[in-house]
């Protein structure tokens, strides 16, 4: 390799890195092109959740949305997987990074993506009206087409725990100050609410909106990706997980298992039996 | 097992989980106590961070406080490890959940328990001086011990990379402002300028206080247990972690390893030799 | 809650972790039923790997085919990002259970998921072949449909580094030798092989098979599920994330990111600007 | 930067990835000096473990002694956290890479590092002898020092579960063997019966060696690290942490927390009340 390679190559390598999130030079840190210092103090953790998703800075009336959701989905208790895995961890001897890591490894297609999976159904339905349909007509074929692709549990709606889950409609009065307000056009509520009529006149049953529905509602609001979704929700559950497993740093226990030990666990394979010697 | 034993058993196993973090029934979910429809809209995220941990409501003071902290400390660059690594991580096929678990679980000892580390030395100077010392003996005595124990780079001061942190002075000033209004007692502040002081008096040359010693000022300030510092960070380099995930996720590539594939690793083993033939 | 419903939800909560794999009583332990002491001593790891996922015993053939596969896949070097990982995870103070963990997470679907997806062509061209096609239509047909279904990157043929893989020769001629031996029928290696030649035919220029391909005939041979396919790579490729953790761990460095700190990465982002003040 | 510059700062990059365990050129893979295609066939899964940690070759009869060893502690059931996690991760639609990660993370200090710190203990010991005490005196002090150090638990000794570990006796019955035939020297067998002993005494009743106390004589006599032990004792773990998987994803079930849903857990915190409205 001769010298001009080489300087081919450490610009092949400074590119192979880039970024537009951060920018640094010795004393210098800048975030989208903010200098930190100035954003210390200034604006809100779910505004810096924004700019740095994102690259541009929300105003304060989309960041307390934001920040509504966010707070809503901190935590579900000890029997979700996550929460348990945490608290399990640390018993394990892990520390609090090491206790996350394998909570939050956790969050996927079926424990955290229902956020992320809503959205896209709402984005579906969305794209269905700006083809021309009417939202009824939308609704129905988005449903459809959520249903051939993941069967029946429609991701956002229903709850195994909860006949009404009480974050919902809490979250979504303030889409609807919020759109009162002019801060967002309050189209994927009606979409939202529609889903949720659709569900309701095919099962004759109410299936209502849950947590994952609601923040689906305001992250689509909002303009954030379906992906970002999943990420969101991620951030906001890392609370509760983290506090889990603080919480059982604090109770003690040592590799504790899901059940009591005095709780067995069923065997149900071949019977004892013999390995047979040479 | 009799029936008697089984309704022991089952109820150890609700105790086995016991929390005072979260309480559920249908339709009500409590976070220490308070309906979380009712926190919904009306506290901040940052605030629902310092109840999840701790169990009491901040003052909106309070919370900006550790909101500041939090907003400082999001990320630093694609040369981190946890950063690079979540980049990576989307490359190999990894959800945003599963990026962020194997990002965040590097936030060890080295990475990621520096805060914690100098909360541990702020608490250890404090603890000389409500023995009676002065600040300056107390602060040479736990530099001393701290040096014992870890080694000669201090947690929380100096930096590698930039001559003066902008995040920290800014953090500090927050602190001064914060104490001028009665909100934090302004100690670990000094405590921290003191430990400042004492190093450039022993080094001969200025080791600026960086972002983890300041953080690690406002989260002593506002009485979090030194484990729950590095806690805090973790939530905030969460979002850095996130965003690069995502960023990375949109710009593509498969499978990419630290450095580009024309920069080739150094082999130092063992020459080339043939395995013996039986 | 009376104490017959609770002897009803011991019962539950014993079926709740039902498995076939192992049974423990005091001083017992069974694996598929045979007791561990007649297994050590006796049995090879890749025996017991088989009786763990399977339930029976391989012959000591089978097992040796086994045996080379997993022999072939540990390592491919610290450009791998799972390699990679593993080394910057130690030096950011991870003990060997965590830089496992951080590394293992990565092998998904682009990484590690190679061989399960040539396996599943595989089993999809052994399908149409068991509906009374020939092999060359069974394979033009197997291969349309990876290739509608995941691109035209065939997951076990060619290699960006390799014109060719040293392995798949030596792996599918332990395959010929196996099936002389009569302890497998080669069908696979037949199909692995006859993939090669359309994708020869169709490109006008060899595209080899390469490990995951080669691995992937090996394990169809023997009977596993293609999901497996993915288990076993695991099981290999851990040895060489753990032993480059652990060279790592005795070369030393903190926080090492992804190239030499001399080596800047890109900021290709908004051009520095100011937070407006209030 | 300049071409002379860049040459210097590639030549640091290639040396940034170091390793003297893999060298590969296209068409060649190199395993400790050997080509893979000669080690494939050849050699055993154990013996290609040793080579990768270690770069010589092991006997055939060191690599039966491993062997054994990695046999031995390959699963403990689902009540371990590890592989409870492992099967509550796929329910939450983990790949078997992310629930493997999951729980091999857990496998830490208490988890997955009793071996490691038997190994530890009994390296302790053999230095006392090595300074020329007799075996019971450095039994005791190396005793008393892991007491200090490490309160009353005795890694490698004593089992909640089982008044006898089957696995125990069965490995030293092997390492007896293998020192027999002259294959290890036996000193460690010697040092872990002589703790065995010495707490019998300390005790009054007999703290029989488990499987962590005996697989740590058997890679204490092979010349592993200590740390290595945990490394070692994961790759066995990984095993059954891959059938739990496996087999949970056969049986199905959707975000399975630790307990049946009938069985809650207990609140204990703050009563319910009201968030004060503004």
């Amino acid at each position: 390799m001769n010298n001009t390679q080489a300087a081919e190559l450490i610009e092949e390598a400074t590119q192979w890195w880039s970024t537009e999130i951060i920018d640094m030079k010795p004393g210098v840190i800048r975030f989208r092109g903010f200098p930190i210092e100035q954003l210390i103090g200034a604006i809100s953790f779910p505004q810096m959740i924004w700019l740095m998703l994102r690259g541009d800075m929300p105003s304060a009336a989309q960041a307390s949305l934001l920040e509504a959701a966010l707070v809503s989905a901190v935590d579900h208790g000890p029997q979700a997987p996550s929460i348990a895995i945490s608290r399990m961890a640390v018993t394990c001897g892990l520390p609090l990074n090491g206790a996350m890591a394998s909570a939050i490894n956790v969050l996927d297609d079926i424990h955290g993506g229902a956020g992320e999976q809503c959205m896209e159904m709402y984005a579906d339905i969305d794209r269905h009206m700006q083809e021309g349909n009417e939202i009824a007509q939308a609704v129905s074929a988005g449903l459809d087409a959520f249903i051939a692709a993941r069967g029946k549990v429609i991701s956002g709606f229903g709850h195994r725990f909860h006949p009404i889950d009480p974050r919902s409609p809490r979250l979504l009065g303030l889409v609807d100050e919020a759109r009162a307000e002019g801060t967002v056009a309050g189209h994927f509520a009606d979409i939202g609410r529609a889903v949720e009529a659709e569900l309701e006149r095919r099962k004759g049953r109410r299936i209502p909106m849950n947590i994952d529905g609601a923040t689906a509602v305001i992250y689509s609001e909002l303009g954030f990706s379906p992906a970002l979704g999943r990420g969101l929700f991620i951030l906001s559950r890392s609370v509760g997980i983290l506090a889990h497993a603080w919480e059982q740093s604090q109770q003690g226990g040592r590799i504790k298992g899901p059940m009591p030990t005095g709780i067995p666990y069923k065997y149900t394979g071949i019977p004892a039996r013999d390995y047979p010697r040479k």
